[in-house]
């Protein structure tokens, strides 16, 4: 329970796909007193969606236009009107849907962001959006953390993912396997390793964090034997590192490392491309996994996974990354001398 | 309990580096009551080595030279003579001592090899030896699971990691990330689906074994957003297997392929390089994890760990990997009509 009287964290969500499962996992999450006792949610999107979606749900998440902070309530503040043949739930079935609700999606995240740097919200969370869609709007549109990058002023930022048992750091991310040796780069892989100190300390709160770096080559390359990116690329990155006097451990063979940070030994670990991070983050973190933005400045979570058009509708969605999602921004951005002891801390 | 009068198992262990952990796990493993109920090992090795490993544990494991089936002493056939000098545990002091220690353990492997090839052992169990000191004994010495392959005449062999939740195949194993791509080729990958295939069918006795073969590149390429060899190299690989009547998926996004496969959607998991198998793989089974060759004649496990020469002598080597080593190749060469109801069978 929090202590009577603590202000709730302001969220801001934005709905993502109106015909993705954004909506059903937003509005199963807010509708969990565990979550409502903590957070004074924002939904951005689409007013009529949105309760479509709660009624076909028969879930009695109350939702309302205007300020205030009436508890029980969910402010809405509509960023698109969409038209009644565009709001099917599931893979849009033309041209035109498709553009509507990518623009709409698209809508949502400006509007969800702005209510963050204008100081009416604490923290962001997004909810999944087709990347297809938003192109069908005309939009040039990279991806969502690209986005969001870019509306504060191009700052570096980087994908954390994050469980109960593991954190973990892309270098790269989205990149052929053939090129990441290539991509891996000095700078780049201390740039992660500062970033990734910055939000522990930072938004974690963890005095000293202890940083593994995952090595490339099997065995950490051993001694150059399998490839030469580990001594010459990662080692020298992690010793800049600690001359900054930060507790970084690496290159370390990536076939340990994830066994010894779900043990605690580390707080994060900085990982080399997509699939060495996903990969065992996934197999521990399949349905809890949260994806956090690092080197913004406000926090910003999201669901570990996509639109899923093909179960949209359904009522079948799993909400526990959205939930997790939304708890962890709570906690992350909630003021330091405030206890939230009634959220789960685990992540 | 084994059911009484049936016949145990006949192991043909080789002692590994006589200075490395491998003779004190073996002798921790062979003390457990559950494994000699199932199994009649034959250490193959050194007889000093062993009874000095077995008196400074305090390990009442009773030690012969003849043959006979009398149970609670394990036979030894020994393959060296050691100096008393270059039997000291720990990293070898001297070049000399290198080339005793190696080849010792050299000797050991030729050993038990012979008996399995003579039908004197059921299957055969590795414990670690140090490579460098087996070349340092002159010996050309690629690696154990490449000598055992010559000395069967050259078949071609995969490593399986077989743990109580994950069995991963690796198609390419100590190899620059760099050159994985490249070496990564249809009839590659599709032999070690035929060879993992056969070994889950013959060995693991799972009549129609479903096998998921990982994509190389993040979300398995997305139809060639992130590289081409999935599309190219994977998938054809997937469809010749398929076209024999294999129950064979892929390539699948290897983020989410391990949850899967641990969650019991898949027999086996064969990946395209080291760290892709063996992160997601050490995650789970950092301890109890074991190394089984497929494609020999005969079954052959080891444990998932080195010589670990920094605590040999100490009495803190941790014997999981080892047994579970032993219980497998009891259970993978049992007779198919014998009950081993009281061996562990998770695995």
């Amino acid at each position: 329970m929090t202590r009577s009287g603590a202000a709730r964290v302001r969220l801001a969500i934005s709905m993502g796909d109106p015909a993705g499962i954004g909506p059903e996992v937003l509005l199963k999450t807010l509708a969990l007193p565990a979550v409502s006792r903590h957070v004074e949610p924002i939904i951005v999107g689409d007013r009529a969606v949105l309760d479509e979606t709660a009624a076909r749900l028969g879930l009695r998440v109350a939702l309302r236009a205007g300020h205030g902070t009436r508890r029980g309530a969910v402010r809405v503040v509509p960023t698109s009107v969409l038209a009644a043949r565009h709001r099917a739930p599931g893979a849009p079935r033309s041209t035109a849907a498709a553009a509507a609700c990518g623009e709409a999606a698209y809508r949502a995240i400006l509007g969800a962001v702005d209510l963050v740097q204008t100081g009416a919200a604490d923290a962001l969370v997004t909810a999944p959006i087709s990347k297809a869609n938003v192109v069908a709007a005309g939009h040039a549109f990279p991806g969502h953390t690209e986005l969001l990058a870019e509306l504060c002023g191009g700052v570096p930022v980087r994908m954390m993912m994050v469980g109960p048992r593991l954190r973990v750091v892309l270098v790269t991310t989205h990149l052929a396997l053939a090129d990441v040796p290539r991509a891996i780069r000095v700078d780049g892989v201390l740039e992660t390793v500062l970033i990734t100190a910055e939000a522990l300390r930072r938004r974690f709160r963890i005095a000293r964090p202890r940083i593994a770096v995952a090595g490339l080559n099997p065995h950490a390359g051993e001694g150059g034997l399998f490839g030469h990116e580990d001594t010459r690329v990662i080692a020298p990155a992690v010793r800049a590192a600690r001359r900054r006097r930060l507790a970084v451990s690496g290159p370390l063979a990536a076939d340990g490392i994830f066994a010894h940070a779900a043990d605690g030994a580390y707080d994060a670990v900085v990982c080399m491309y997509h699939d060495q991070g996903l990969a065992p983050f996934k197999l521990l973190h399949f349905a809890d996994g949260v994806n956090f933005t690092l080197g913004l400045p406000f926090v910003r979570t999201s669901p570990d996974h996509g639109t899923a058009f093909d179960i949209a509708g359904t009522g079948g969605a799993d909400p526990r990354s959205m939930c997790a999602a939304v708890q962890l921004a709570a906690r992350l951005a909630a003021p330091r001398n405030q206890l939230l002891s009634g959220t789960p801390t685990a992540q």
